[in-house]
């Protein structure tokens, strides 16, 4: 059950069909998910949401494909948010991902819950070796 | 300001000596963060919180020791843990992460905080393309 | 699959149902929403919830009613409350919300996730221009 | 840093004393909190927060007080509340914990925030002999 | 829909049968819950998790079976754990939680949701008579 | 704290003069706030967050300037972001907030951090009324 109405036949709209087929040709495959056509029920808010996930998930890279999916998935876990879990660990599984890379990523996840939780508790001041500020550039 | 007092003199007790010991050996450092000082006020959940860290962070890996640090400090923002954010921050660059890197790990994390926000707004059905359960091991 | 079973007739009890009948004179509808029937397992809590929401969301009161709507949906977004972003974005359209109105609200919402994460990740000091701490009243 | 300014001397408001006055016949000591003193900006705010708190944790119970206190800190570190954290914590220990409580309460808090990563992860269907719905009252 | 695929007959494996029988054997019943059974998709993720789950939840404790329960459901409920919550409340009634006590248990995570978002909004100064750190021990 | 040095004399960069310089004229006034100094770090990160933060609160818009402020704010205090409270507070009282909205503001808030737990712990199934997917458009 969704807030809102995906819109029939949305490559009508000449506008949707040219993110749409930008999605396609970025991706190099056919499939589109259900996020793009749920969120063509308005142009603007579709246009600057493929923008923003084009620029930093398709542009060339510091760092690796599968590394880039699991800090996707890592934060998407602490924030529940179902339907991004689902889709970046398919995204890091069809960029590499075996079965010990995903018990390992969920051992460290699962860490950082245990560690977050134990250290807003007792609230522990944050030792100067690990600042960084107005060290030199 | 913390909640627990941290014990004076903590390496007196035999039990945490030798658990700070063997954090200096798996580190090669005799640096000991704050985290451990305040943890001694009970030697049981420093003991349990040290062997579970090290279980994960420092045992043979399927996942390269930055990428480890950067699934660490992605879970650690999405929960608003200062200290943590700051450890492992410091730890991934300690690991050799530079600044170009950094700044794609922010965007990685402030994108996934957009559409986390997104998806959990209009709670979009997800793709069965992305199920991977009873699919043949 | 709810944690508690809601009563059967749970009319029947006249505490009940005089909360249940000042729902339906307040809001001027004979709609009642699940939430109502099941907190109805225990009257007390059934009684204080209804109370405060009545007091802060029925009242006069200083913001129109779509933007009340809209900060109560926004909280219940980043808390990850399904059930209350399903009624409170329900109950904006009813008090006249409209799919730009929808759209731009969803980019603010996301916007912030974004910023938040982006915040939270690199601990940014406040400005003392947004101090109004001990600013004459 | 605090978003708003604590009014002077509020308790020359007639209606700011007798909520103070409450406060403290109620806990049986002359200290208020400063959380008190801020809200007293507004006292439709500072009577209504006032009144819930009141009949929450200061009514004739079915938990015992210290039991109270540990649930009421258990939410407020996994919302990263510091002040709630704080007040709690101190609560807890004003009605009896002891260190090797609070220990154990930081271990199952800890352990918490580990498994509620990990099944958030892995999206573990939940077992039907956990439902109470519909079971007999 | 899970992210993993649980094995089929995992107890011919023998070191997954060791826990399991372990799991048995420590609750005394037969019935083993989902997550154990998807969590045998990687032996090592399955024994840490459970060494940690045992260590704290089954060892002899200085907080009754059912506080404890109560505190991890009040942090899943936080953190949006939906199979936490289930399995946690689930757990609290068959340690004796009647209707009433659960009744209050809502009143106190609800009301401390309310001031969370009260005080993360306001920013209230912590009150140095919270303070822990530096007292005798 | 930061995790980052924000650079020295970042305006000799002509590309981030120019940021800096529409940052000032889309605001009308000559105030940057610090989040843009340190986002100064890396001029990607800052040019892609500028336009982003320009084209959802500085564009001709469907709410008001007070409404989008407030539902930043919302969204901020639950994902505890203190520089995003601050700095959205602030702006939403340069925007015409009074004390009497801030008040009803926080009342608005802190009874949604209420609910959601509340549902959050129950689960309560969604009322089929509340379902705008599959309307027509």
């Amino acid at each position: 059950m969704s807030t809102i109405s995906p819109p029939h036949n949305p490559e009508s709209n000449p506008r949707i069909k040219k993110i749409f087929d930008d999605i396609r040709n970025t991706r190099g495959s056919d499939f589109i998910n259900n996020l793009w056509y749920y969120l063509a029920f308005d142009v603007d808010l579709l246009e600057n949401t493929w923008r923003d996930v084009k620029s930093v998930m398709a542009k060339p890279s510091h760092l690796d494909p599968m590394t880039k999916e699991l800090i996707y998935a890592a934060v998407s876990i602490a924030n529940s948010c179902e339907y991004c879990i689902h889709s970046h660990t398919a995204a890091a599984r069809a960029k590499g991902m075996n079965d010990k890379q995903y018990a390992e990523f969920l051992s460290i996840v699962s860490l950082a819950g245990r560690t977050n939780h134990l250290l807003n508790s007792i609230k522990v001041p944050v030792d100067p070796e690990f600042n960084f500020e107005n060290k030199d550039n």
